[in-house]
């Protein structure tokens, strides 16, 4: 007998096929996770408050089928016997430094912001970069439309910064901020622009390259470590970063045709390096971050006491974050004392948490305020 | 108290810090895996014949180390109380559309030819092109060091094919295909070249695209859909893929400068488009793959039937296999095959199995002889 396809496959067969997960037409999304051995599964969700429980088919295929879920970009996983793992029938996944996580995608009646459609595509690029020490870095980079056919023209940048254990990967895997922009150009709502996203975490690639001492936990806050880790992330983006963008790349070299952002632990990276540089950002977007009225007094007091320099000196100044945000107390405070130091800012409080659907939502209100 | 780092974490602390893998200066290699509630851990990595024991500390955390391990990038992953996961401190993984894997990089004393060197880089890009009946496809694309300093230079083109349930991506987050061509072309042993890495399974796009019925199992090898599957492929890349590369890259448009390989199902594929399309490729190459002789005689019998005019269009014909590979003898078929029907081909039989380490050896072989 002919076997039409008998050269090829990558291993020996693995059990039934598991389509995982499936957006059914009302929105409702079907989960399955294939575990014949195992005594408990559930599904973890950022749409769900708490795991919801699966059960289990005679192949030993665990499935729940969960009501209609407002159109987004969700990332979860199963908790299979206590163990959190993604999903292995899913490709969409959450590049993050301490957890694996699956993405769900659950389309809109109309295409959201963040959806494929049939407009021009820009494209995204992998680059290695010279950085700090002689190690070398990388970065995702997103150019425009049409970037790659109009040879002398030039584009201002946003530099985005992802956030604490996400990597460099995080705003284009997760964020889709690719396909916002695609979208956004497509409709004349933001300015073709480059985007720069860098690695937030300088210091544990440094440690890995340079050997020797393992990295300290990057979410611990105080400290000498701490220091320095903020402080090779600002060197690296100002020393490192810009040069080798504004020499690869059409990047516009000047103050006003640059904007820095980033959500999180990068919202914080972004603020310093914008107060820090004063004579470098013109365009300021915190998702999700703050620094506090102290950290601003004893680090920034310029910004403060000078309102109406720090006003001239900045084109935009973009503080959000959600209302259920473990940070939204500390956004807020960070917002009264802008308020109270006269510095204008822009401010935008949604519903939700510390999420990306947040920051999906974040870069599409900001991007089109960017270079006008 | 002013606490410097009060603006970011993304989400509340998540237990102690875990560093995984390690890879030590003896080259032997420690694993570490948080589950305090577990019974029974193990790795499970592709330099071990079985799972290794791993055994737990007092802070929960599971561990082994395994001796000295050959200098080489190796896929892994944790089997913990039975269920297979990735390990989430490490954020090198194997994209695969069904199974989850980390990545482990061993480096050798000498930088081995995947290995990030002090050299030019090329740029790996993310793009979407118009696929068949109206769906949008994705290819990873590198550009070789310099192309875009160098507006006016052509290049020719490898057009490289993952394995079954591969991604677009595997050949470059596993196979480092890039840093391989970096690296030969900063030596002088390949010719800058551009290399378009599609998805092999356009059947499971189009089926999700296009809504309706899901895609059947790819790894199943006989009927109708799986000949459907086949024509998809030949025909996304001949006539939506080659057009798109030809119209957006600076690739020299014509057979000699045409190569195209591919690893096990996407072997398979590349014989297959090669094969058929006798005016498209001049370079022709299969990694771990082959077509039978039942298949050769029934799909393409023309090149053995007119060995000097297969010889005469094809400028290289690539056969290459692990002895420990499950493809072997089919492979050693093929060939034998090949050398009784007269055409000529170059063979290489390495040691070692079905496995990405052998890819990257592949890669590396014969990247150096294509567009000579």
């Amino acid at each position: 007998m002919i076997c039409l396809f008998n050269m090829a496959i990558a291993q020996p067969p693995r059990g039934p096929l598991v389509v995982s997960p499936q957006v059914n037409a009302d929105k409702s999304v079907t989960f399955r996770y294939l575990a014949p051995a195992a005594s408990d599964v559930k599904l973890s969700a950022q749409f769900e408050k708490a795991p919801m429980p699966m059960s289990k088919d005679a192949q030993g295929i665990w499935s729940v089928t969960v009501p209609p879920v407002k159109p987004d970009i969700y990332p979860y996983s199963f908790q299979v016997d206590g163990i959190t793992v993604m999903d292995p029938a899913n490709v969409a996944f959450f590049p993050n430094e301490r957890f694996k996580a699956s993405l769900v995608d659950v389309p809109g009646e109309t295409p959201l912001v963040h959806a494929m459609k049939d407009v021009p595509h820009g494209s995204v690029n992998y680059e290695y970069y010279p950085s700090l020490e002689g190690t070398t870095g990388s970065l995702v980079v997103y150019t425009p439309p049409g970037y790659d056919k109009n040879p002398s023209q030039t584009y201002p940048v946003y530099y985005l910064i992802s956030g604490t254990t996400d990597t460099e990967e995080t705003f284009f895997k997760v964020g889709r901020t690719n396909l916002i922009l695609d979208n956004l150009i497509a409709e004349g709502k933001a300015k073709p622009m480059i985007i720069i996203m860098p690695y937030g975490n300088i210091a544990a690639r440094l440690a890995e390259q340079k050997g020797g001492a393992k990295p300290a936990d990057p979410t611990v806050r105080d400290g000498d470590d701490a220091v320095k880790r903020a402080n090779d992330f600002g060197n690296d983006l100002i020393s490192k970063v810009i040069p080798y963008v504004e020499k690869n790349y059409r990047a516009i070299a000047n103050k006003n045709s640059r904007a820095i952002g980033g959500f999180s632990r990068g919202g914080g990276q972004t603020l310093r390096a914008a107060f820090g540089n004063m004579d470098k950002f013109a365009w300021v977007c915190s998702y999700s971050s703050y620094l506090s009225p102290a950290e601003m007094d004893k680090g920034f007091p310029q910004i403060g006491s000078s309102p109406d320099n720090t006003n001239r000196q900045l084109k935009l100044l973009w503080v959000s974050v959600g209302s259920d945000d473990f940070l939204y107390k500390g956004t807020v405070e960070f917002m009264d004392y802008l308020k109270a130091k006269k510095v204008n800012y822009k401010s935008l409080i949604t519903d939700g948490g510390h999420t990306w659907m947040n920051v999906k939502r974040y870069v599409a209100e900001t991007t089109p305020l960017l270079f006008r």
